[in-house]
């Protein structure tokens, strides 16, 4: 077992990482939460059938009385309506202020589970056990909750830490190759903006994480919640430094409002972080081009695409990217890489490079 | 104009509190977050008549692009719906982190617009102009922001600090009389609780206070907010002292749950803080009866009641102590004041001291 500290002063948490840890969920809820005892398991109807009663289980046999909630899988269940009926779940098995609610799935069950946590009774304790690879390295560390409204995306929320987060890794041979691989584009994602070993150890392992070598995928998930720790830590409410974690998002971003209908995330922000690094070549920020061709080359061996979906004209993405949430008074800020292991944040990047940029991922 | 500062650390912010200080709002709002360019100013249905076309006008001139939303007057609208309804404004209104949710109102103005400032966009700036003497004596200073859920009230909220307060005592004129003196029984329990000169200013001051004089009005919300930003900085999570502000809330809140419908929460925590007064003296920890009998008599004079309801028994209110929500393991901790100005807190009452001073009010 593997752990990451996330520290946030008052609000830190570990993460516990390793493989068959779901098994054990309940002793590690005790040890760090010793005043739990009630629990509502938050699932949906793709993991619950599969995990849910191991986690029930676990939780009860550490003396958590535990009441278990399924929700539809997909990203409609983040609505207001899912989180009120959750309070009355809530209500209903009776949690008060040393109750815990245990989010058992991936983005979508944790972020709606952590605004249900961090707004009953003003904030009770969150347990995350995150069961997809993003989920892992992504979601589970950064204390971002919320809900959709049908104007946008995570419109509603709340900044709240987990008391701890549980990542089985096991869990992840039971994720569909696709999802597998969108995750590890953010893995990808966190070499290129901290860590160069860390890339070329994903390089050299491709093969085995794509197979769910438990060594590997734990290594894997161990130093992407470090590098992600670290950046939050410096920057928990996003005013500085975290900017550099939205390294492919950009235009990830844009994509994924374009054609998120059929691109994962992480599918969007492999080709958000190639359209990045040739961006970042043309405007003379890029040291040379091998951080492109590496990444271009790791990003085809997981199977993520690298390029536009087929007959897309790159001018038609210009409209999404200027609805960049992150934007500042309409300025986009690039996270343009330097070279493996390095990037910087820059509202200067020439429009001719952005459009090159794009031009480029022409398929 | 005289000035609070509730010390929280990053969360620090000023309360404003003076005669005619709504006409200023604007210049307030712009001095102290230099960056809103847009408000949504959020009334309710008794209030905006009187006061909403002032608020919105002083943002306005100070260069705040203002939509205005009348919720209607009430607890009920302390909804999950209407909190909905709400961020949909938001979104119309085209609010970013930077803009401000202005709260004009009551307690469930402030509630209700709290919690929605806490949640949009994971928290943007939220600025509070209560106009009642309770709003700005009591839920202006303590980052408690909430809606009631039908299985009861605030189970859904967030501790969330407003950027500034801003107490216009002049609101105070259009009050009625009752919920004045509502208002004005958190205000003797300050005194009772941490300052006897206080509690003396106010018994001197009962007449000026009730012909809504401003200089006597300022100081009462003056030192009321002060010694209640003194308790919530030294336990701004609720986890020890700040449990003295619950003096007369144990009883109060049995009242209110079984007569809230005849009776304000300020007239139930009038009798509740009689109450509390009387279990003190029966169970030894009231150095003597002076507190109870000056208690009585301000109240008295405020119009306030100092007992039960005609013809209710005093057994009827069990059931309803047992459901106190700050009660540990189903352990009520009482507040129990020594003598003016100082109380303590403890779990160790005498079940017979409890049931003379229930019985002593007995009409």
């Amino acid at each position: 077992m593997a752990d990451v500290w996330v520290e946030l002063g008052e609000q830190s948490y570990p993460i516990y990482i390793g493989a068959g840890l779901l098994g054990r969920l309940g002793a590690l809820v005790r040890d760090r939460l010793p005043e739990t005892r009630r629990a509502l398991l938050v699932t949906d109807s793709n993991v619950g059938p599969l995990y849910g009663e191991t986690a029930r289980a676990a939780l009860e046999e550490a003396g958590i009385a535990t009441s278990r909630v399924t929700v539809a899988a997909g990203e409609a269940s983040k609505s207001l309506s899912q989180a009120f009926s959750l309070y009355t779940s809530c209500v209903r098995a009776e949690l008060d202020r040393t109750s815990a609610i245990v989010a058992l799935g991936g983005g979508v069950v944790g972020d709606l589970s952590g605004f249900v946590a961090a707004t009953y009774m003003r904030g009770i304790p969150y347990v995350q056990v995150p069961t997809t690879l993003l989920a892992q390295v992504d979601s589970a560390v950064g204390g971002k909750t919320g809900v959709d409204l049908p104007q946008g995306k995570n419109l509603v929320g709340a900044f709240y830490q987990p008391s701890l987060v549980v990542a089985d890794v096991e869990t992840l041979k039971t994720l569909p190759r696709r999802e597998l691989a969108a995750g590890m584009a953010e893995v990808v994602k966190y070499g290129v903006i901290r860590d160069e070993e860390f890339l070329k150890y994903v390089e050299v392992q491709v093969g085995n994480l794509l197979a769910h070598d438990p060594a590997a995928l734990e290594r894997v998930v161990q130093t992407s919640c470090r590098i992600k720790a670290d950046v939050v830590a410096a920057d928990p409410r996003e005013k500085g430094l975290r900017a550099i974690l939205n390294f492919g998002h950009t235009v990830g971003h844009a994509l994924e409002a374009a054609y998120g209908y059929m691109w994962l995330h992480g599918e969007c922000v492999a080709v958000g972080m190639v359209a990045a690094a040739i961006i970042a070549r043309h405007s003379g920020i890029a040291e040379d081009g091998r951080l492109e061709v590496r990444l271009k080359r790791v990003l085809e061996r997981l199977g993520l695409p690298t390029m536009l979906p087929e007959g897309v004209d790159p001018k038609d993405l210009g409209p999404y990217l200027r609805m960049d949430k992150k934007a500042k008074d309409g300025i986009i800020h690039w996270v343009m890489p330097v070279r493996a292991g390095e990037v910087i944040v820059t509202p200067k990047v020439a429009p001719d490079a952005i459009r090159w940029g794009l031009e480029a991922l022409r398929r």
